[in-house]
């Protein structure tokens, strides 16, 4: 019987550590900068020490330690494969380490999307969908996928990359939907279509300085109705709602989650990426039955997602 | 307890139908054209027929019908959503109108890459494969998505229409896979190069009528070396390279099989497309351990396809 859990959320600017029950109520909790330019061997003591904290503000014993990372991460062996906002972290065996740590507690590692899919599926926006596909549009794009009921990792537990789906396949150029349209591509987009002329309040919001641009500064320029700006968000929202329909086509789910600081854009972002998504859908079955809709759990998406993965695996049945 | 399954595999050209036992020995068959342009009024009394001869021909009482279309299928309503290949067909109720044939007789529908897909993992060249993912590369691009040994077929049974993946996301143009990398687009292909002043011996092969190439033409022409043929050969095993690329990311199967009439032009497609699928992957375990494999089963792969469906669904835990 599981009663007590830390999840640990490893992001590339923020390490985010709570105490939790069952029922995911955060009992005690820990932040503290990663300072992800200091590389591992400043960050695994700092977050070591950080998880001892909480682990020990805990009324019962703790018996679950769950860490969700960026990246694809090798659930089974424990293993960091490649972490995008971490420099250097290759191949780093992050379950083991914390395991001798806390060597009495089990030591759960996954990827913080596919974490946050299941989140959003216990107790989040896809809340009774038993086939599920969650993106998260921030500085990188992250997914996962919930297949009846549970969260699919595929043989080796690197699946659920919907960032890294090529979506452009020229004879010159492969591009990725989290180099088009992730923050930094909206960035790309508009200081590109700034120098090659289009006029934006951007340029002044950046003091003309176009290295500058931000996916959230293209977002205030759009909310403040910019024609660039809106234009550059129509452009990510119809990329993204173009993935969805391959999404749709290979693995017909009943709704998509979209998830991420990209969607403060609001309807700016949707209203395209659900048009697009329909545009070259096979028939109208796949999105019919198929909703689009804004995550609805916040900034703790990873560290609930961490304990639902730890009652998957130990309390199997209890998401039915 | 299965015994005799009739398969029935209805295709855009020939319609198969075989009486096959649970080792997948065929013990009788009828083919006949399809003839799709004389729509379903004519061919549905004719398949029925074609069903009947080889329902009679067998020895025992058969224990199911299993009927593979092409298109997104709705396997649980037995409906054929849409077939390309057979104009007009549009949501279809096949399930029933053969099930009021053969009363009797429990009637199963699904789509063909999907049976292929699981014919391939029961005995073609995904035997013991727990994840994989099966392209059949002819007219169009169909495909099968295994998941923990099972036909995966998502919410509504939509799943795995690996041929309209969308692969160029342009801000003037959407392609899909099919419509980059099928037969017809291999003849479009090379007819463009042609008229832009490619030399090639396609154009005598066709006497100049570039209209009358077709994938196999290029095919035979990349076989005999000819420049063209083989850059044309290259694209497209580089196009669905990168598709297996992202279905790598998104699935992380242990096998891809490819098939269909496409694979003919052998290494000529596969050496570009293994390559490909290198180039852009996130790590490398996405492909050390993940074959690229030429599809085993010929002609029948339908019609087996069909019948391991059969077995699936009633005698479930067979496969493992």
């Amino acid at each position: 019987m599981v009663n007590r859990i830390v999840g640990v959320d490893l992001g590339g600017t923020q390490m985010r550590v709570a105490l939790m029950d069952t029922d995911f109520q955060l009992l005690a909790r820990a932040n503290e900068p990663t300072l992800a330019h200091q590389g591992a061997d400043s960050i695994i003591p700092r977050l070591l020490d950080l998880i001892a904290s909480v682990v020990d503000t805990s009324d019962q014993p703790v018996d679950a330690i769950s860490v969700v990372s960026p990246g694809p991460v090798d659930p089974v062996a424990g293993v960091v494969t490649y972490a995008p906002n971490l420099p250097g972290w290759r191949d780093l065996p992050l379950g083991a380490i914390v395991n001798q740590r806390f060597p009495h507690i089990p030591t759960f590692l996954a990827n913080d999307a596919n974490a946050a899919a299941l989140a959003e599926v216990y107790i989040g926006a896809a809340v009774g969908h038993r086939h599920a596909v969650y993106i998260t549009v921030s500085t990188g794009i992250g997914g996962g996928i919930i297949i009846d009921g549970k969260l699919f990792t595929g043989a080796m537990g690197l699946a659920g990359e919907i960032g890294h789906m090529l979506v452009t396949i020229d004879d010159g150029s492969v591009s990725s939907l989290e180099e088009e349209a992730a923050g930094p591509a909206l960035a790309r987009y508009a200081a590109r279509r700034i120098r090659s002329g289009a006029q934006s309040r951007i340029t002044e919001m950046v003091n003309g300085n176009l290295e500058a641009i931000t996916g959230r500064i293209v977002g205030d320029a759009a909310a403040a109705g910019d024609a660039l700006a809106l234009e550059t968000a129509t452009r990510a929202g119809r990329i993204i709602g173009y993935a969805i329909t391959s999404l749709m086509h290979l693995l017909n789910p009943t709704i998509f989650v979209i998830g991420g600081g990209v969607t403060n854009l609001g309807e700016l972002l949707f209203e395209p990426m659900r048009i697009a998504s329909r545009e070259r859908a096979l028939a109208s079955k796949y999105y019919e039955a198929s909703d689009i809709v804004r995550a609805k759990l916040g900034d703790d998406v990873g560290l609930i997602g961490a304990a639902a993965l730890v009652l998957q695996e130990l309390q199997p049945g209890r998401e039915d």
